[in-house]
Protein backbone atom coordinates (compact mmCIF):
# COMPACT_ATOMS: atom_id res chain seq x y z
CA UNK A 1 0.00 0.00 0.00
CA UNK A 2 1.46 3.60 -1.09
CA UNK A 3 1.79 6.76 0.88
CA UNK A 4 -0.84 9.23 0.35
CA UNK A 5 0.43 12.18 -1.10
CA UNK A 6 0.67 15.23 0.56
CA UNK A 7 1.11 19.03 -1.13
CA UNK A 8 1.65 21.41 2.10
CA UNK A 9 1.14 25.34 0.24
CA UNK A 10 2.45 28.00 2.21
CA UNK A 11 1.63 31.39 0.89
CA UNK A 12 2.58 34.68 2.47
CA UNK A 13 4.95 38.39 1.95
CA UNK A 14 8.14 37.99 1.22
CA UNK A 15 10.05 37.55 4.30
CA UNK A 16 6.56 36.20 6.08
CA UNK A 17 8.45 33.09 7.37
CA UNK A 18 7.65 30.82 4.54
CA UNK A 19 10.90 29.47 3.78
CA UNK A 20 12.10 29.42 7.60
CA UNK A 21 9.16 27.40 8.85
CA UNK A 22 9.33 24.86 5.30
CA UNK A 23 13.03 24.59 6.49
CA UNK A 24 11.74 22.75 9.94
CA UNK A 25 9.33 21.24 8.18
CA UNK A 26 10.88 19.08 5.71
CA UNK A 27 13.38 17.68 7.82
CA UNK A 28 11.04 16.69 10.00
CA UNK A 29 9.07 14.32 7.01
CA UNK A 30 12.21 13.24 6.27
CA UNK A 31 13.34 11.91 9.86
CA UNK A 32 10.19 10.48 9.53
CA UNK A 33 11.15 8.71 6.56
CA UNK A 34 9.50 10.02 4.09
CA UNK A 35 10.71 11.40 0.22
CA UNK A 36 9.96 15.32 0.01
CA UNK A 37 9.94 17.60 -2.65
CA UNK A 38 10.80 20.82 -1.54
CA UNK A 39 9.50 23.91 -4.34
CA UNK A 40 10.42 27.12 -2.66
CA UNK A 41 11.29 30.75 -4.75
CA UNK A 42 14.67 29.83 -5.07
CA UNK A 43 14.59 26.39 -6.24
CA UNK A 44 12.00 26.93 -8.37
CA UNK A 45 13.38 30.24 -10.20
CA UNK A 46 16.15 28.11 -11.27
CA UNK A 47 14.97 24.49 -11.74
CA UNK A 48 11.26 25.33 -13.35
CA UNK A 49 10.93 29.03 -14.10
CA UNK A 50 13.75 30.77 -15.33
CA UNK A 51 13.31 33.49 -17.63
CA UNK A 52 10.18 34.25 -15.95
CA UNK A 53 9.86 37.60 -14.27
CA UNK A 54 7.21 39.13 -12.03
CA UNK A 55 4.58 40.49 -13.88
CA UNK A 56 1.00 39.27 -12.99
CA UNK A 57 0.93 36.79 -15.83
CA UNK A 58 4.35 35.60 -15.26
CA UNK A 59 3.74 35.11 -11.68
CA UNK A 60 0.51 32.98 -12.70
CA UNK A 61 2.45 31.08 -14.98
CA UNK A 62 4.55 29.91 -12.21
CA UNK A 63 2.12 29.40 -9.57
CA UNK A 64 0.31 26.70 -11.90
CA UNK A 65 3.63 25.22 -13.08
CA UNK A 66 4.46 24.49 -9.70
CA UNK A 67 0.88 23.39 -9.27
CA UNK A 68 1.09 21.31 -11.94
CA UNK A 69 4.59 19.37 -10.89
CA UNK A 70 3.00 19.53 -7.07
CA UNK A 71 0.11 17.36 -8.03
CA UNK A 72 2.23 14.73 -10.43
CA UNK A 73 4.40 14.52 -7.02
CA UNK A 74 0.98 14.02 -4.99
CA UNK A 75 -0.26 11.53 -7.23
CA UNK A 76 2.33 9.25 -7.11
CA UNK A 77 1.93 9.40 -3.31
CA UNK A 78 5.20 12.05 -2.72
CA UNK A 79 4.89 14.76 -0.06
CA UNK A 80 6.13 18.33 -1.88
CA UNK A 81 6.23 21.61 0.10
CA UNK A 82 5.51 24.23 -1.77
CA UNK A 83 7.00 27.73 -0.57
CA UNK A 84 5.77 30.78 -2.60
CA UNK A 85 4.14 34.09 -1.98
CA UNK A 86 1.50 33.01 -4.35
CA UNK A 87 -0.37 36.27 -4.42
CA UNK A 88 -2.92 35.85 -6.31
CA UNK A 89 -6.38 34.18 -4.78
CA UNK A 90 -7.32 32.27 -8.18
CA UNK A 91 -3.95 30.72 -8.68
CA UNK A 92 -3.80 29.17 -5.37
CA UNK A 93 -7.23 27.93 -5.97
CA UNK A 94 -6.17 26.22 -9.17
CA UNK A 95 -3.00 24.97 -7.77
CA UNK A 96 -5.56 23.48 -4.69
CA UNK A 97 -8.05 21.93 -7.77
CA UNK A 98 -5.51 20.46 -9.73
CA UNK A 99 -3.25 18.84 -6.91
CA UNK A 100 -7.18 17.92 -5.35
CA UNK A 101 -8.57 19.14 -2.50
CA UNK A 102 -8.58 16.36 -0.19
CA UNK A 103 -4.61 16.39 -0.50
CA UNK A 104 -4.04 19.94 -0.58
CA UNK A 105 -3.22 21.74 2.74
CA UNK A 106 -2.87 25.73 2.08
CA UNK A 107 -0.58 27.21 5.10
CA UNK A 108 -1.08 31.37 5.48
CA UNK A 109 2.32 32.28 6.68
CA UNK A 110 0.20 35.44 8.14
CA UNK A 111 3.11 38.37 9.17
CA UNK A 112 1.82 41.47 8.82
CA UNK A 113 3.78 43.78 6.37
CA UNK A 114 4.95 45.77 8.60
CA UNK A 115 6.73 42.95 10.30
CA UNK A 116 8.38 41.54 7.05
CA UNK A 117 9.35 45.15 6.27
CA UNK A 118 11.44 45.76 9.26
CA UNK A 119 13.17 42.07 9.20
CA UNK A 120 13.90 42.87 5.23
CA UNK A 121 16.58 40.12 5.33
CA UNK A 122 17.20 40.40 1.85
CA UNK A 123 17.02 43.93 1.85
CA UNK A 124 14.43 43.54 -1.14
CA UNK A 125 11.71 46.03 0.64
CA UNK A 126 13.89 48.64 0.93
CA UNK A 127 14.66 48.37 -2.82
CA UNK A 128 10.89 48.09 -3.31
CA UNK A 129 10.34 51.40 -1.57
CA UNK A 130 12.93 53.24 -3.33
CA UNK A 131 11.25 51.97 -6.72
CA UNK A 132 13.71 49.85 -7.63
CA UNK A 133 11.61 46.48 -8.15
CA UNK A 134 8.56 47.20 -9.90
CA UNK A 135 5.38 45.43 -8.68
CA UNK A 136 6.38 43.65 -5.47
CA UNK A 137 3.77 42.35 -3.28
CA UNK A 138 2.56 44.48 -0.44
CA UNK A 139 3.93 47.62 -1.75
CA UNK A 140 3.29 48.36 -5.33
CA UNK A 141 1.45 44.81 -6.20
CA UNK A 142 -1.59 43.17 -3.77
CA UNK A 143 -1.44 40.16 -1.50
CA UNK A 144 -4.83 38.53 -1.50
CA UNK A 145 -4.70 36.79 1.41
CA UNK A 146 -6.90 33.77 1.97
CA UNK A 147 -9.89 33.53 3.50
CA UNK A 148 -10.39 30.04 4.75
CA UNK A 149 -7.08 28.68 4.81
CA UNK A 150 -6.14 25.47 6.21
CA UNK A 151 -3.96 26.92 8.57
CA UNK A 152 -2.87 30.14 9.59
CA UNK A 153 0.69 30.82 11.12
CA UNK A 154 1.74 33.27 13.60
CA UNK A 155 5.29 33.84 13.28
CA UNK A 156 5.37 36.39 16.01
CA UNK A 157 4.20 34.72 18.83
CA UNK A 158 5.48 31.33 17.83
CA UNK A 159 9.11 29.83 16.49
CA UNK A 160 9.22 27.86 13.25
CA UNK A 161 9.72 24.97 15.68
CA UNK A 162 6.17 25.22 17.01
CA UNK A 163 4.51 26.57 13.51
CA UNK A 164 6.25 23.62 11.81
CA UNK A 165 4.86 20.82 14.82
CA UNK A 166 1.04 22.46 14.03
CA UNK A 167 1.39 21.84 10.42
CA UNK A 168 2.10 18.11 11.13
CA UNK A 169 -0.76 18.06 13.16
CA UNK A 170 -3.33 19.34 10.84
CA UNK A 171 -1.81 16.99 8.26
CA UNK A 172 -2.27 13.89 10.80
CA UNK A 173 -5.10 15.07 12.10
CA UNK A 174 -7.01 15.12 8.70
CA UNK A 175 -5.94 11.62 7.61
CA UNK A 176 -3.00 12.79 5.28
CA UNK A 177 -0.02 11.33 7.55
CA UNK A 178 0.44 8.11 9.76
CA UNK A 179 -0.14 9.20 13.85
CA UNK A 180 3.19 8.11 14.25
CA UNK A 181 4.36 11.68 12.79
CA UNK A 182 2.87 13.81 16.14
CA UNK A 183 5.10 11.60 18.22
CA UNK A 184 8.45 11.67 16.47
CA UNK B 1 8.46 -1.16 0.63
CA UNK B 2 7.63 1.86 -1.79
CA UNK B 3 7.79 0.77 -5.33
CA UNK B 4 11.09 1.49 -7.31
CA UNK B 5 11.30 5.35 -9.57
CA UNK B 6 12.05 5.06 -13.29
CA UNK B 7 12.51 6.74 -15.66
CA UNK B 8 12.02 6.02 -19.31
CA UNK B 9 13.54 8.15 -21.29
CA UNK B 10 12.57 8.29 -25.43
CA UNK B 11 15.05 10.10 -27.69
CA UNK B 12 14.12 10.39 -31.77
CA UNK B 13 13.37 12.87 -34.77
CA UNK B 14 10.63 14.12 -34.92
CA UNK B 15 7.86 11.82 -36.36
CA UNK B 16 10.23 8.43 -35.15
CA UNK B 17 7.88 6.84 -32.78
CA UNK B 18 8.12 8.18 -29.30
CA UNK B 19 5.15 9.01 -28.47
CA UNK B 20 3.34 5.98 -30.19
CA UNK B 21 5.34 3.86 -28.67
CA UNK B 22 4.83 5.84 -25.66
CA UNK B 23 0.72 5.79 -26.14
CA UNK B 24 1.39 2.01 -25.59
CA UNK B 25 3.63 1.68 -23.11
CA UNK B 26 2.04 3.75 -20.34
CA UNK B 27 -1.67 2.15 -20.29
CA UNK B 28 0.04 -1.15 -20.18
CA UNK B 29 2.24 0.16 -17.19
CA UNK B 30 -0.87 1.64 -15.89
CA UNK B 31 -2.64 -1.45 -15.95
CA UNK B 32 0.18 -3.66 -14.02
CA UNK B 33 -1.45 -0.98 -10.90
CA UNK B 34 0.85 1.44 -11.52
CA UNK B 35 1.36 5.73 -11.37
CA UNK B 36 3.16 7.10 -14.43
CA UNK B 37 3.81 10.38 -15.24
CA UNK B 38 3.91 10.93 -19.41
CA UNK B 39 5.55 14.40 -20.55
CA UNK B 40 5.75 14.39 -23.96
CA UNK B 41 6.20 17.23 -25.97
CA UNK B 42 3.03 18.84 -26.65
CA UNK B 43 2.60 17.88 -22.50
CA UNK B 44 5.93 19.58 -21.72
CA UNK B 45 5.48 23.11 -23.20
CA UNK B 46 1.84 23.16 -22.17
CA UNK B 47 2.50 22.49 -18.49
CA UNK B 48 6.43 23.49 -18.00
CA UNK B 49 7.68 25.30 -20.93
CA UNK B 50 4.95 27.59 -22.14
CA UNK B 51 7.60 30.47 -23.73
CA UNK B 52 10.45 28.55 -24.72
CA UNK B 53 11.33 28.31 -28.12
CA UNK B 54 13.41 25.92 -30.37
CA UNK B 55 16.71 27.48 -29.93
CA UNK B 56 19.50 25.46 -28.96
CA UNK B 57 19.50 26.89 -25.19
CA UNK B 58 15.38 26.81 -24.72
CA UNK B 59 15.64 23.56 -25.80
CA UNK B 60 18.84 22.72 -23.20
CA UNK B 61 16.39 24.48 -20.89
CA UNK B 62 13.53 22.45 -22.12
CA UNK B 63 15.27 19.12 -21.35
CA UNK B 64 17.20 20.36 -18.03
CA UNK B 65 13.22 20.68 -16.77
CA UNK B 66 11.63 18.06 -17.89
CA UNK B 67 14.97 15.99 -16.21
CA UNK B 68 14.41 18.01 -12.73
CA UNK B 69 10.45 17.09 -12.87
CA UNK B 70 11.51 13.45 -14.16
CA UNK B 71 14.44 13.05 -11.29
CA UNK B 72 11.90 14.35 -8.40
CA UNK B 73 9.17 11.69 -9.61
CA UNK B 74 11.77 8.61 -9.32
CA UNK B 75 13.25 10.29 -5.71
CA UNK B 76 9.24 9.32 -5.07
CA UNK B 77 9.33 5.78 -6.56
CA UNK B 78 7.02 7.07 -9.57
CA UNK B 79 7.15 6.01 -13.29
CA UNK B 80 7.79 8.87 -15.55
CA UNK B 81 7.81 8.50 -19.20
CA UNK B 82 9.42 11.26 -21.28
CA UNK B 83 9.20 11.17 -24.98
CA UNK B 84 11.13 14.21 -26.36
CA UNK B 85 13.30 14.90 -29.20
CA UNK B 86 16.25 15.80 -27.00
CA UNK B 87 18.76 16.09 -29.61
CA UNK B 88 21.83 17.16 -28.07
CA UNK B 89 24.15 14.38 -26.32
CA UNK B 90 25.07 16.54 -23.19
CA UNK B 91 21.50 17.34 -22.79
CA UNK B 92 20.15 13.84 -22.42
CA UNK B 93 23.50 12.94 -20.24
CA UNK B 94 23.05 15.78 -18.26
CA UNK B 95 19.22 14.52 -16.95
CA UNK B 96 20.65 10.63 -17.02
CA UNK B 97 22.79 12.24 -14.03
CA UNK B 98 20.23 14.41 -12.49
CA UNK B 99 17.70 11.41 -12.43
CA UNK B 100 20.70 8.72 -11.53
CA UNK B 101 21.84 6.32 -13.98
CA UNK B 102 20.54 2.91 -12.12
CA UNK B 103 16.87 4.47 -13.10
CA UNK B 104 17.26 6.20 -16.29
CA UNK B 105 16.40 4.25 -18.96
CA UNK B 106 17.40 6.02 -22.65
CA UNK B 107 15.49 4.77 -25.35
CA UNK B 108 16.53 5.80 -29.12
CA UNK B 109 13.96 5.63 -31.31
CA UNK B 110 16.01 5.11 -34.54
CA UNK B 111 13.64 5.61 -37.53
CA UNK B 112 15.80 6.93 -40.27
CA UNK B 113 15.03 10.35 -41.53
CA UNK B 114 13.80 9.46 -44.17
CA UNK B 115 10.81 7.56 -42.95
CA UNK B 116 10.12 10.30 -40.66
CA UNK B 117 9.67 12.80 -43.26
CA UNK B 118 7.83 10.47 -45.83
CA UNK B 119 5.42 10.04 -42.88
CA UNK B 120 5.51 13.84 -42.15
CA UNK B 121 2.11 13.08 -39.73
CA UNK B 122 2.05 16.79 -38.63
CA UNK B 123 3.32 18.21 -41.74
CA UNK B 124 6.42 19.65 -39.93
CA UNK B 125 9.25 18.37 -42.26
CA UNK B 126 7.49 20.22 -45.32
CA UNK B 127 7.47 23.63 -43.35
CA UNK B 128 10.82 22.71 -42.60
CA UNK B 129 12.09 22.21 -46.23
CA UNK B 130 10.52 25.10 -47.19
CA UNK B 131 12.06 27.19 -44.43
CA UNK B 132 9.14 28.24 -42.57
CA UNK B 133 11.00 26.84 -39.21
CA UNK B 134 14.10 27.49 -38.19
CA UNK B 135 15.96 24.99 -36.53
CA UNK B 136 14.41 22.21 -37.10
CA UNK B 137 16.17 19.08 -36.19
CA UNK B 138 17.33 16.82 -38.61
CA UNK B 139 16.85 18.78 -41.34
CA UNK B 140 18.41 22.63 -40.49
CA UNK B 141 19.86 21.60 -36.57
CA UNK B 142 21.53 18.26 -35.48
CA UNK B 143 20.10 15.41 -34.01
CA UNK B 144 23.32 13.81 -32.00
CA UNK B 145 21.86 9.83 -31.95
CA UNK B 146 23.05 8.38 -28.50
CA UNK B 147 26.21 6.43 -28.89
CA UNK B 148 24.87 3.86 -26.20
CA UNK B 149 21.51 4.06 -25.97
CA UNK B 150 19.89 1.49 -23.07
CA UNK B 151 17.96 0.02 -26.22
CA UNK B 152 17.53 0.62 -29.82
CA UNK B 153 13.91 0.40 -31.37
CA UNK B 154 13.34 -0.23 -35.22
CA UNK B 155 10.05 1.33 -35.82
CA UNK B 156 9.70 -0.32 -39.58
CA UNK B 157 9.97 -3.74 -38.29
CA UNK B 158 8.44 -3.49 -35.44
CA UNK B 159 4.88 -2.18 -34.55
CA UNK B 160 4.49 -0.07 -31.25
CA UNK B 161 2.95 -2.98 -29.26
CA UNK B 162 6.20 -5.15 -30.09
CA UNK B 163 8.33 -2.01 -29.04
CA UNK B 164 6.40 -1.15 -25.86
CA UNK B 165 6.53 -4.87 -24.70
CA UNK B 166 10.54 -4.76 -25.76
CA UNK B 167 10.93 -1.46 -23.43
CA UNK B 168 8.93 -3.70 -20.50
CA UNK B 169 11.09 -6.66 -20.73
CA UNK B 170 14.29 -4.65 -20.33
CA UNK B 171 13.15 -2.64 -17.49
CA UNK B 172 11.71 -5.85 -15.49
CA UNK B 173 15.31 -6.87 -16.83
CA UNK B 174 17.63 -4.24 -15.05
CA UNK B 175 15.68 -5.11 -11.99
CA UNK B 176 13.40 -1.97 -11.99
CA UNK B 177 10.13 -3.26 -12.09
CA UNK B 178 8.96 -6.84 -10.60
CA UNK B 179 8.78 -9.90 -13.07
CA UNK B 180 4.84 -9.91 -13.79
CA UNK B 181 4.75 -7.28 -15.43
CA UNK B 182 6.37 -9.33 -18.31
CA UNK B 183 3.14 -12.04 -18.06
CA UNK B 184 0.93 -8.68 -17.90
Amino acid sequence: MADRGVCIWLTGLSGSGKTTTADVLVPALEAAGRTVTFLDGDRVRQHLSAGLGFSKEDRDTNVRRVGYVASEIVRHGGIVVCALVSPYRQARADARELVGAEAFVEVFVDTPLEVCESRDIKGLYARARAGEIPAFTGISDPFEAPDHPDLRLDTEACGPEENARRILDHVVERGLLPTSLTRS
